[in-house]
C-alpha cells in the first residue's frame, strides 16, 4: 500500500452530477471536516449530532446570504464511499445556485477535488481494490448494457475474486516449493512434483481464460465494427436504414448524449455494433466493387471485426455466392453471408432460393423480414469469436489489466520452464515473487503514486 | 383547490439530474407505491421497513440482471418534496445505467413523470402555494445570484407573506363594510369611514410597491441591457474588453453552460448586464456617429435600459460634453457619462479635467482604473431605476404575478372609487370579492387545471 498522497488531509468538494440545468444537482464533500464545514452553512439542525445515513432538509446560509434550500445526506466514516465522513448536498439544479454553494464551501476551507479523487480515497482507504476503482470509471463511461454489466461485475469484486484464486494457487505453489527444499536437504523423493505441475497448469489455464476474455471485453467496451458490403443494388443502404431506424426508436429521452453518433451505432442485446466507414460503403462502394468477390472489396473489409456480405437472391446464382463464401472463409474473418430481396420472390422461387442457399440467411431488408435473425447472428458471432457465452463470468475489459495479466502469464511460463529444467527451489521462488508482483499491480497492492495519478486522472471530477 | 388531476394515483419516475455523464445521477420516484416498486429491485434490505429520511446502500437487480450498486434515499409521506412517499436513487452517472434502472422501474408499473409533475404534486398536496412552486422553476433557471436570491425568497414564502398581508387587509376591510351595513340600517354615523379609507390606501400602496418591484424583478430575471456608445476612438472596445475580461476570470468550471454567451454578458454583484448589439457598436458605430450628440446615435440607444456614453478627456471640451449631457437628460433614459483616457493626462491636466467635469466619472479603460466605480454606478442605476435597495424585500419577478397584481390594483381602485361615490356596502363587498379572487389566482387558491398545466409545462422533467 502507498503512503498517503499530497493533500490527503484536505476536505474536498466537487459537483457530483453532470453540469447543466436539472431538477437537482448534488455537491459531494469528503474529509474529516465535512460535517463541520457543511454544518456551518446549514441552518436548523446541528449536523454533527446526527447519525450516519440520515437525510436533513434545511436552509444553506452564509452569513446573511441565503444560498439554497437543500437536502443534506450524511455518511459517517467508515460507512461511506470514500471511507471518510461524506456529506452529499442535493441543491436546486441551477448552475448559479450550485456555484454559490460550492464557493461558500470553498470559503469554509475545503478545496476542489481533483478528477477521481473521491474514488482514489476509497481505494487508499481500502474500501475497494484498484480493479474495482477502475471499474467505477468504466461503469460511468459505459455506453451499452453489456459494458455496464461487465463493469458492475468488477465493482462487485468479480475480477478481484478471480485474481485472488490465482494468487492463492501461487502461494500454495510457493509453499510446496519450500516443502520441496526441505525434502531436498534430506534427500527424499519429490512426491509432490505432479502436484506442482498441476497447480501451475491450472494457474496458466485461468490466466489464459482471463486473457481470452479481453477480446470480448474489448468488444463490450468499444463495440464491434461491422462492414455491410456487396454488389451495387444488393440493398445495403436499405438494410442499414432498416437496422438503424429500429434502433432509433429505442433511444430514450435520457440517452440524448449519443444522439449525434447514433446513425452509425447499433445497440443489439446490449452490445454496441459500429458500422465502420458507412458513408463510404453507402456512397462509394458501387464503383469499387465491380463484381462479387473481387479482392479489392475484401480489402475494404479488413478494418471490420465482422463482415456482412449482402447478395441478391433474385439475380445472383449459387456458383457466384459459393465463390464469395470460399473467399470469405479464406480471409479467416467472421462473416455473415446474407441473401436479400426475398420479398421480390414468389412462393416457388422462394422455396428454390432456400434450397439453393441452405447455409445462408435470407432476408428482406425492405420489408424488415428476418432482421431479428440477422441481429441474433451478429450477437452470436461476437460471443463465438470471444469463445464465451453472454454470462460467461469475469471479463477483462481494461487494457492495463490485460497487459499485467500477460506478464503474469509469461512469468507462469517461466516457472513452468523452471520446473521442466529442474531449477533450484530458491530460483523458482524468485520467479513466483515476480508473478505475484504483477498480480499485485492489477489489484493495486503494488503500485506507484505516479501510476495511480494517471489512472484516476481519467475519471471525471466529482467521482 | 382543484380536484385531483389525471394520473394522480400513479407512481411517477424521472431523472432528476441533468442528462450526460457525471459521478452520480439521481432518479426520483414519487407516489404511494414508491417504496414497494424500488423495494422490489433493491437487494439486501426490506425498504418498506425502514424509517423516513434514511439512506441505504444496496444492489439494484431485476431478476438475475444486476443493474447498479446504488444509494437509496427514503422520504415518507408527508415529509417529502411532493408530500407523497418519495425515493431518490443515486446511481452511477452513466446514461446507460440510468436508462436501465429507469426501464426496470417502468416495468414495475410506474410511469414517466410529466414536466414539473413532482412540483405540481407538491402544490396540490399543499406543500407549497403556487408562487412557491413557480419560484422552484425560476430558481432552477436562474442565471445570476440576484435572480437565484429572489426565487429563493419566494420559495421560502416571502411573496406569499406579502400577499397574505394584503389579503388580511382586504378581509378586515370587508368586515368593516359589513359593520357599516349594520350601522346604516340603524342610521348611525359612519364612524369608521376614515379607517376604511386608511385600509384601502395601505392596500393600494402595498400593491404599487409590489408592482414597482417588477421592474427590478424583470431586470433580475432577464438582465439589464447596456449600450456603450461614443465617438470613434473614445475607447469603447477597450472598455468592453476590460469589463469582459475581468468577468471571464470568475466564470467557474461548473458554470460552463453559459460560456457561449459570456462574451456579451457581465455579471456585476449578481446582476446580469447584457451588452446589446455589441458587435454593431464595436464595428459599425464609427461611421454612424459623426459627432457627439447626433440624434442618430441616440436612436441606437433606444433599445438599451442604460446608456454608457464614453468621451475622451484629452480631446473633448466641456461645452460638447455638456451638450451631450443635456441631450441624454432630455431623452429621459438612465445614463452614465464617462470620461475615458485619464491615463493619457499628466498631473495638472488630470486635475483640470476633474475640475472641468465634476459631475462625470473619469476612468482609464486601458489601465482598468476606476472600472470598479463604473460598475458600482451601473448597479446603482438599476437599483435607483427600480426604486429599491439591493435587499429590498419581496421582488415580483414573474409576469403572471405582475398581471394578476395589476388586476388586484385595478380592483382596489374600483373599491376606492366606490367609497368616494358612496356605493352601497353590498356592491363594495362584491368588488372586494373580485379583488380577493385575483389574489387567489396568484397563490393558486383559485386556478384552473388548464392554467396549472401551462405553468408546470415550462418546468424541466424530474422537478
Amino acid at each position: 500500500m502507498l503512503g498517503k498522497l499530497a493533500g490527503w488531509g484536505d476536505t474536498i468538494v466537487a459537483l457530483a452530477t453532470p453540469p447543466g440545468i436539472g431538477a437537482i444537482g448534488v455537491i459531494r464533500v469528503s474529509g474529516s471536516r465535512s460535517l463541520d464545514v457543511v454544518g456551518r452553512l446549514f441552518v436548523g439542525k446541528d449536523l454533527a449530532a446526527q447519525p450516519s445515513h440520515t437525510l436533513h432538509l434545511g436552509l444553506l446560509k452564509e452569513g446573511d446570504e441565503q444560498l439554497d434550500e437543500a437536502v443534506v445526506a450524511l455518511f459517517r466514516a467508515p460507512r461511506s464511499y470514500t471511507g471518510e465522513d461524506v456529506v452529499e448536498i442535493s441543491c436546486h439544479g441551477s448552475p448559479v445556485v450550485l456555484e454559490r454553494v460550492m464557493q461558500a464551501l470553498l470559503r469554509q476551507g475545503t478545496r476542489m477535488a481533483r478528477a477521481g479523487e473521491f474514488t482514489q480515497r476509497a481505494f487508499l482507504n481500502g474500501k475497494m481494490d484498484l480493479t474495482q476503482a477502475e471499474a467505477v470509471g468504466d461503469l460511468i463511461a459505459s455506453q451499452s448494457a453489456s459494458s455496464a454489466r461487465a463493469a458492475l461485475h468488477t465493482i462487485r469484486g468479480g475480477f478481484s475474486r478471480a485474481l485472488k484464486e490465482l494468487r492463492e494457487r501461487l502461494v500454495s505453489f510457493s509453499a510446496l516449493i519450500e516443502l520441496e527444499l526441505d525434502f531436498s536437504q534430506e534427500d527424499v523423493e519429490f512426491a509432490d512434483r505432479t502436484q506442482l505441475y498441476h497447480l501451475i497448469s491450472e494457474a496458466e489455464e485461468e490466466t489464459s481464460a482471463l486473457l481470452a476474455s479481453f477480446r470480448l471485453g474489448n468488444v463490450i467496451r468499444n463495440g464491434v465494427s461491422v462492414a455491410i458490403v456487396g454488389k451495387p443494388n444488393a440493398g445495403k443502404s436499405t438494410l442499414l436504414n432498416t437496422l438503424l431506424n429500429e434502433n432509433r426508436a429505442i433511444v430514450s429521452e435520457i440517452a440524448g448524449t449519443t444522439r449525434d453518433t447514433i446513425e452509425e451505432v447499433l445497440n443489439i442485446d446490449g452490445i454496441l455494433f459500429r458500422l465502420i466507414d458507412t458513408a463510404g460503403i453507402r456512397h462509394h462502394t458501387s464503383d469499387v466493387i465491380e463484381q462479387m468477390g473481387v479482392g479489392r472489396s475484401l480489402e475494404k473489409m479488413e478494418q471490420a471485426d465482422i463482415v456482412v456480405y449482402l447478395f441478391d437472391v433474385g439475380s445472383d446464382d449459387a456458383a457466384t455466392v459459393g465463390a464469395v463464401r470460399e473467399e470469405l472463409v479464406a480471409k479467416g474473418k467472421p462473416f455473415l453471408l446474407v441473401g436479400n430481396k426475398v420479398d421480390g420472390l414468389d412462393g416457388s422461387s422462394a422455396l428454390a432460393a432456400s434450397g439453393r442457399w441452405p447455409q445462408e440467411l435470407l432476408i428482406s431488408a425492405r420489408e424488415g423480414r428476418y432482421i431479428d435473425v440477422l441481429k441474433k447472428r451478429l450477437v452470436d458471432q461476437v460471443m463465438e469469436g470471444a469463445g464465451l457465452g453472454a454470462e460467461g463470468g469475469t471479463i477483462v475489459t481494461n487494457a492495463r489489466h490485460y497487459q499485467a495479466l500477460k506478464q503474469v502469464g509469461e512469468s507462469l511460463e517461466t516457472i513452468h520452464r523452471g520446473l521442466d529444467e529442474l531449477l533450484p527451489g530458491d530460483l523458482l521462488a524468485l520467479d513466483i515473487r515476480h508473478c505475484l508482483h504483477y498480480l499485485g499491480e492489477i489489484t493495486g497492492e503494488v503500485t506507484s503514486e505516479e501510476r495511480l495519478g494517471y489512472i484516476f486522472s481519467k475519471f471525471c471530477i466529482g467521482k
